[in-house]
């Protein structure tokens, strides 16, 4: 079934010990749809500027990714500056140009309203809400968010929250959402607030996805070299979504194996700069990755 | 079959976020012996104080432990005082009176030479060495180590390290022994400096076992309130050794299965102050949370 994923397509200029990438093809967006590209039909609502050109549409398109949905806006694409120098598991942000970005209004084509899944990816939680209710029969929602909407537009964010049958956060948003510092009460004090379920993302560890009463651990995959961790939010919440929008049943083990799938398509994302590791994969690396991580981790 | 551990056998006085306690029985020797007892036989090497009371070896043999190797001697025991309330992932050290342990020389009694197992805790390498030199018939031995032997005396903990076939240590040591900031690459460079394996413990969530060329990870069990960390890492020993001592073939199913009881012991010992939870556990509660933390993890 489609996935209707909405956020930043952009442009990424990075530093992580491994080299230095200028403008690279990135976007919360961008990584998710390729990440979920290879178990189904996605469909992107973005804006880019002129600096978009056929070869950066042609990441998409070529995975079969549904681009109609990419509006086209006079000036320059959204254009993050980031290095990974200092701190591998944080970011620092250098700049941040929102160009064409700053006044996004989403627009969903009309081949798009029959998406049975709806991605709502780190962006502005009133556009977020706005894609929700536009799309009133979807299946299923999902999202993601950051620490800028949690601290200073929290009450922008909690409408949204409560629209959510799954959240994808990293740890430090769980704790910063919630007020707790346990992981395990910061993950329950997220759950209270409107999700059914939420997935927390521990980096170099794994993720956990905990409902009420119940949780689950998927590991990462060790890598002896994490190239650029940029978008491997992104990949995982793309595998994680992808696959079970792949599914005719939503039962306990497709949510199990979602997050293996998850863990996958997170750690191939960090193997390389930008989009370049997870454009070059296959459904069979994705397999054998994926038997893999089972195998270092079931007994 | 029988492990000897040698180690610490000490009283601390502790204060976490869930309350303060003054020279409850601690000591990473008295952990790992607790947490082995479960499966196996356990034979103690130490040295305590007058202050080690008939109450206070109770807790030990009441499980079966074989206290006979803890020699007293005159003056006080071991006394560790800690603090969890800025930083529970970080113990911050108060005071450290090594008392009748400055002067501890392990005796190892005749009816211990048979320990097909050994277990040399976090103490002085020079000691590990000599102890490990002891009994040259062993089956295995396993043993940890801290960031200070790490920092001040490599030369001397070197060649303890190509003694073991099992080294279990934390992220944070592993980077420093290996001087690599990766953990993949971290647990690598530990293999190249003598143990045949080393567990790499991540906290809350988890721990990794590094063979050549191998990895297994095992998750953590995710805990509402951890009430004191203290001995948690020690407890995980006591688990894995002692549930690979306990069966007749080691295979690599069993080292999975070790890394899972480890993971089961570590996190019970987080639920209450000292050795107080595991005290009054049990076989059956230690098996129910070991297929709870399957379920939680396996597909």
């Amino acid at each position: 079934m489609a996935i209707l994923v909405v956020g930043s397509v952009a442009f990424d200029s990075l530093e992580t010990p491994s080299g230095k990438r200028e403008r690279v093809l990135g976007g919360a967006a961008t990584h998710f749809a390729l990440a979920a590209s290879f178990f189904t039909d996605v469909r992107v609502v973005g804006v880019v500027g002129e600096d978009f050109l056929p070869e950066h549409e042609a990441v998409l398109t070529s995975k079969g990714v549904d681009t109609k949905g990419i509006e086209r806006a006079p000036g320059k694409s959204f254009h993050w500056t980031g290095s990974y120098v200092k701190d591998m598991n944080a970011a620092e942000t250098l700049a941040t140009d929102l160009n064409v970005f700053a006044a996004f209004e989403p627009k969903i084509p009309a081949s798009y309203l029959d998406s049975e899944y709806l991605f709502l990816a780190n962006i502005d939680p009133v556009l977020q809400l706005r894609v929700r209710q536009q799309m009133p029969g979807v299946k299923m929602v999902a999202g993601d968010t950051m620490n800028y909407w949690i601290g200073a537009h929290r009450e922008k964010l909690l409408p949204v929250l409560r629209e959510l049958d799954v959240l994808l956060i990293n740890d430090g948003e769980a704790k910063m959402l919630s007020g707790e510092a346990n992981g395990l009460r910061a993950a329950q004090g997220v759950i209270a607030l409107g999700p059914k379920a939420v997935v927390v993302k521990h980096g170099e560890y794994g993720a956990t996805m905990y409902e009420a009463g119940r949780a689950f651990r998927a590991p990462a995959m060790p890598l002896g070299e994490v190239v650029d961790p940029t978008g491997a939010g992104d990949s995982f919440a793309g595998g994680f979504y992808g696959y079970l929008a792949s599914q005719s049943e939503l039962t306990p083990e497709t949510f199990r194996t979602a997050m293996f799938y998850g863990s996958v398509l997170g750690s191939l994302a960090c193997e390389r700069f930008g989009t370049e590791r997870l454009q070059e994969t296959t459904r069979k690396e994705i397999e054998d990755r994926f038997h893999h991580l089972k195998a270092i981790s079931h007994i």
